[in-house]
């Protein structure tokens, strides 16, 4: 692979958004990362260029048969003004086994790193300063042979985009409702569940709108099998501490191995507070509601960190989740991720990753 | 909606490829159809316009959640010249049933149909003749809003582009070999496996990809559930005979609703062929087998019309059908079939459509 990556900078740079209202995924900065692969080349042609629409035929096979990958995480800015990654190693990481379930040529890690350092670094006045913002990465692979038919694409574009933003919920850190979903499903097993895919958010999407209706802000998501053991919660992975133990799901192939779901067990472990990854059914959780044992709900994700649960609604019936208030842990462990992220804690796992 | 279809032509058309080597899936025709959707303005602006890229920003949607929906249908040259449609009507409304899924807002089939028509009109020549060729049409609906987060869009592009081709698979009507795949799973009950949804196809690329490298064409896909019952193969519905009776899956919420597959049945109803819509175990097809009452075993679908199974895979065990050779009933469904869309035989079903 080619090392160095070149660079031509926007003659035009835009306006940046007012900070106090980026919401989430409406901006985008002035530069754009692009990488391509060919069967004969390998990948190829790292450069970063000025932010532009991509010109591709429509028979490109991105537009037909969903072989696309995608990956988020987010820098931060310190209130000394540096820029912190977080944890991108694991990123990449991941985006190899979503491309090896995808077919899709696997990747340089540590030079998928390398990139995300160098356009970050190129548009690092886009990282803003304010409480709740960061800029949010979204590194991607798309298929971009022209061709119409079922088999993986012999081309291939890695192209990074970089968006401020604010909070992912209007709701912040505050307990969201979650719907239990028992009709549709988003992932099976022997399917593409942990890979990080666009079939699986197509898939969501009815779910979630059905439950935004309802008045709810996500749904929690039951095994495809038996719908009866959870596995996520709308983009997020989800934990429940019962009698002093927090449990999640175990990372079965339906269920996306989350990177802040990884810190949040590092931390608990640190922190002395015992974890379960087990299976875990709905109908354990109610019970211990009903037993008065169901302590905290949370989900973990790159967009929102820590999401509380404060209500489920599971088969028309609701239960309040710790009196719909955050919880002891929930709190705890938002605090020290995003203290680590925004470098006002000390990082002590070393999951930081300074862009000069 | 608009009706009226603005035409601008373009100046400079391809050379057309030889139609002895055509494939399948690399030429495209000279235009294309592009209709635009807002929330504000329903579906909007239907235009034909020439093949050529387009241009959509990195952070459009369909790059990144698969809210994308498609169709395959095509036109034929008849001995005189003229070209028809099979069953365009039946493709445009299975249209609205994945857009529901896929919360993409829904669509006016008999606009759809008279969209194919004018352009499938204006690209005439593009229909080839050559015996087992034909303009295989490709309408899709991609989201366009420039946004990251998971939500349905609120704006989409229709479009159609149009590809002469020839045998989808190299074997043509010969019998192929398929694997009973055991632990990949294509879709499940309650997931988008009806809809014809690019997910559905990248969640089936790996199964396939080491289906061909163990010498297979295709996979037969078992129920997701139990990986019991027999669901599709490959991108084709699938039909048993065992002792006289035609069997084909029934249609759940995991199985796409061929037009093919529609057909079949309705020749065989018509020739008083018995057939059954009903769940069928793979287990079921290996006891007929045994039992040497299997007599028959095809797929049906847009691209290869029918195609006969020779041989079967399930664990290990190999099963050979009808020595291998091609069966009376799929012959006779085949002939039947691409005889109506040739305008060979007599259309008594009413399926074709002529393009003036």
């Amino acid at each position: 692979m080619q090392k160095s990556i070149l660079i031509e900078l926007t003659k035009t740079p835009k306006t940046k958004p007012d900070q106090n209202n980026l919401g989430f995924g409406h901006y985008f900065s002035d530069h754009m990362f692009i990488m391509n692969y060919s069967t004969e080349k390998g990948w190829y042609d790292p450069r970063i260029i000025p932010y532009a629409p991509l010109e591709l035929e429509p028979s490109t096979m991105v537009f037909h048969y969903g072989q696309i990958i995608f990956e988020g995480l987010k820098a931060y800015r310190t209130e000394d003004g540096r820029v912190l990654l977080f944890r991108p190693d694991k990123n990449m990481e991941r985006i190899n086994r979503s491309n090896e379930r995808l077919c899709i040529p696997p990747f340089d890690p540590g030079f998928g790193v390398e990139a995300i350092k160098t356009i970050v670094s190129v548009d690092k006045e886009w990282v803003p300063d304010q409480e709740g913002t960061s800029l949010y990465i979204r590194p991607f692979i798309i298929p971009t042979d022209p061709y119409l038919g079922v088999r993986p694409s012999n081309t291939y574009q890695f192209i990074i985009i970089l968006c401020p933003v604010g909070a992912y919920y209007p709701e912040g850190i505050n307990p969201v409702k979650i719907y239990v979903e028992t009709r549709y499903v988003r992932a099976v097993k022997g399917g593409v569940g942990y890979a990080k895919t666009p079939g699986n958010y197509a898939a969501s999407l009815k779910a979630q709108v059905e439950a935004n209706q309802k008045g709810f802000t996500q749904v929690l998501w039951l095994d495809g099998v038996e719908k009866k053991y959870v596995e996520e919660v709308g983009t997020m992975n989800v934990f429940f501490k019962i009698k002093g133990e927090v449990i999640t799901p175990s990372l079965e192939d339906s269920i996306l191995a989350g990177i802040t779901r990884d810190s949040a067990l590092q931390l608990l472990k640190t922190w002395g507070v015992p974890i379960r990854e087990r299976k875990i059914s709905i109908q354990e959780i109610y019970d211990a509601h009903s037993q008065g044992t169901l302590e905290e709900a949370f989900g973990t994700g790159t967009a929102a960190v820590i999401s509380p649960i404060g209500e489920l609604s599971w088969d028309g019936r609701r239960i309040s989740i710790n009196q719909g208030e955050i919880g002891k842990v929930s709190a705890e462990l938002y605090r020290t991720i995003t203290g680590i992220q925004k470098g006002v804690l000390k990082d002590d796992p070393g999951w930081t990753v300074e862009v000069k």
